[in-house]
């Protein structure tokens, strides 16, 4: 079954799977481009035939899933399937559907007066939305029989493909900056990946990672670089599709460092759109922080300036953000924006949406409920729509963060708290 | 609807909803004891009318659904139910639904020529198996008016009910001991709990937290003393029983401290052969840390010794098993047994686990996993059988475990590392 090609969106190229999957090529062979410190060109993204799958009652099969089920769709994705057997060849079944994703991720958030969903993406395998993308990536490198994966990460893309590595039975090279929480590095550690740390920025892990890859032949997964990865993020458009019952929200608030979620979800969101599923984009908006703010300067200037990237929400922090111009094209064609808040705004918000809600969030995450929260007081949003907020990574995984709101506790013996609690009763 | 009683297993009593809730009583009236560092007697258990539920088609309708889902049998819990409305008064339906346990938590181990399964819930919304008794207390909280729950515990019980207080409206206050692991009392702030720590073991913190609840009026968690963590805690029998198909497996490995999950584990099975739906049950096999063994040692000698528990694995870290009796009945009733492993086996299980399977288990899960093949090696349970891991609680949740395997990493520069794999290749 040749059931997509690979197609570049810059110079309209279109080529085969096979000259693409056969020989390890990432980016257009014609006008791709992947330079130091700068954003991605020439990014691939993959076209099914969409009239084929139109006639297969798509939007049933859909609605009666479960969220996290993508792979119910081998006509949605880049994989080689046996319609006969019904069977991924070269993947074993009963692992692949250990692999699930949170298969209940809406959660209404009790806020008097709004329309406020979260979207609940730290309850995945290792714990992050990055695993839609790592699945992919590591199911591709079962069909087409290769061994070794590779990434960069600033911590979540890394135990997350570690953490699948070790699922499937494949050896994952991990490169990450010396500044990954300390959560994440012992995740990524103890799934067995080869971790390498570089004394420098994500941006220089990145770029490492391209220059050692490409010579030992290892399939790499670098967010952006890799088609799967936009391609396996696009599962939480479909996702969202299912949770709210064949609708969209309004406004989607995405934490954006490198780009590629919103890439995906966008990618998601077109194919709906394809298929006649919705009728129109929910807006994208894409939550950067201040310290890392690529994205939003470019949104605003249309340029790209290289500006050293520094956040306490480690999971957006990218110098030069590899999926740029795919991010800034779902933002633009959405009627989205994207928007800014500091670290303050950001723990705020954690501590927030943790209390609150009861849902443990990383500062990534938290950045978009402070994004949505500035947007509703800049008018930029109408606070009487549908608001949807992606919690993309568990808060286990950052514990210095959490430690920055919450004090050690002096412990005290049984007669003093007892003596100490009977008094304040009193 | 009064469609359940409480009942004492060892003086035989059987009493009224009413009385029992109405009155915050625990204990059986009659018999009930709670001594300090010493096992509680006259621990209650639920009772149903099954001859009722056999009626009601439950067997389809519990193979028909998703593991996680117990909330969808009101007939199985005891909680006030509206026929009518098919509400729970007093719950808001759309909040228990974002309160789901892990849907797939059934993964079977690529461990070739055995058939050993584990037990996933590292993903449950607080990442434990505590969630299970959590939620139902904090409903059954709900419904009778009371908004202040306590609970003593190692770390996962008081970080859950603070997580799922926080999602449900609910104020926490959590006693433990000042050995809790650093990110579980994080875990446990951040959910916005009152947090006091104890000078002192697990046990004293149990005990102070009897003391000071009885005289708020706080509604009490604390593990089998609350007849509603047992209850709870037998979802994961039925659980168990929906993700084989309606069949059970021959060995149930099952972390053991206080003895809630295998006395909760034990009732719904036992609810199972009542309902007719299994033949028999599984054997039920405790698994200790040989430096907290007290359940261990009762299996053998059927007499119980205080002797200060010390161990890695701190959520099976209990002098004084409080559910010590009808841990033992469940296992002599199962024909299973006790065993312990020391922490060295469990920390080795535990890389191995995390490694090999890809799932972030902390050391008390992976005791099960080295309880397994200790068992083996000594001959206490057939290898071709079928056998099932508990994995109880998330990796993440205890950084420190984790660090004794993990050294920390030294970073290189992006040459240092390019020259050092070019080399390696070379």
């Amino acid at each position: 079954m040749n059931h997509y090609t690979y197609f570049c969106p810059s110079c309209q190229k279109e080529y085969s799977r096979k000259i693409i999957e056969e020989n390890l090529i990432y980016l257009c062979p014609d006008c791709g481009k992947a330079e130091r410190n700068k954003p991605l060109e020439g990014i691939l993204k993959i076209k099914y035939d969409y009239n084929e799958i139109k006639k297969s009652n798509i939007k049933n099969k859909l609605l009666n899933s479960l969220p996290g089920s993508i792979w119910n769709f081998p006509e949605l994705l880049p994989l080689e399937f046996d319609e006969e057997t019904k069977e991924f060849p070269g993947i074993d079944k009963k692992l692949l559907n250990t692999l699930s994703l949170n298969a209940n991720p809406l959660i209404k958030l009790k806020i008097e007066n709004f329309n406020i969903y979260a979207f609940d993406d730290t309850r995945n395998p290792t714990f992050s939305y990055k695993d839609r993308a790592s699945i992919l990536v590591a199911l591709k490198a079962l069909q087409l029989g290769l061994k070794q994966i590779s990434a960069a990460s600033t911590g979540n893309a890394g135990s997350s493909i570690a953490g699948i590595c070790a699922r499937l039975g494949l050896e994952a090279n991990i490169f990450v900056p010396k500044t990954i929480p300390e959560s994440k590095r012992i995740q990524i550690q103890s799934y067995g990946a080869n971790l390498f740390v570089v004394d420098g920025t994500y941006d220089d892990a990145f770029d490492l990672c391209l220059e050692i890859s490409s010579k030992k032949k290892w399939f790499n997964r670098n967010t952006a670089y890799n088609p799967l990865t936009i391609e396996g993020k696009k599962s939480g458009a479909y996702d969202i599709f299912i949770s709210f019952n064949g609708k969209v929200p309004d406004n989607i608030f995405i934490p954006a460092g490198d780009g590629v979620i919103i890439g995906g979800i966008y990618k998601g969101f077109m194919e709906l759109l394809e298929l006649d599923l919705i009728e129109k984009l929910p807006r994208l908006i894409a939550v950067q922080s201040s310290g890392s703010n690529a994205i939003v300067r470019y949104f605003h200037t249309k340029k790209f300036e290289l500006k050293r990237a520094e956040t306490i929400a480690d999971s957006i922090c990218a110098s030069a953000p590899r999926n740029l111009f795919m991010a800034y094209e779902a933002l633009i064609n959405s009627s989205g924006f994207a928007i800014e808040v500091d670290d303050d705004e950001i723990l705020n918000a954690q501590k927030e949406v943790i209390q609150k809600f009861g849902i443990f969030v990383e500062p990534s995450s938290s950045a978009s409920f402070a994004g949505l929260k500035k947007a509703i007081s800049n008018g930029l949003v109408n606070e009487k729509e549908n608001h949807l907020l992606m919690f993309t990574g568990n808060g286990l995984k950052d514990l210095n963060s959490l430690k920055k709101w919450n004090e050690e506790i002096k412990p005290k013996s049984y007669q003093q708290w007892l003596d100490e609690l009977n008094e304040a009763e009193t």
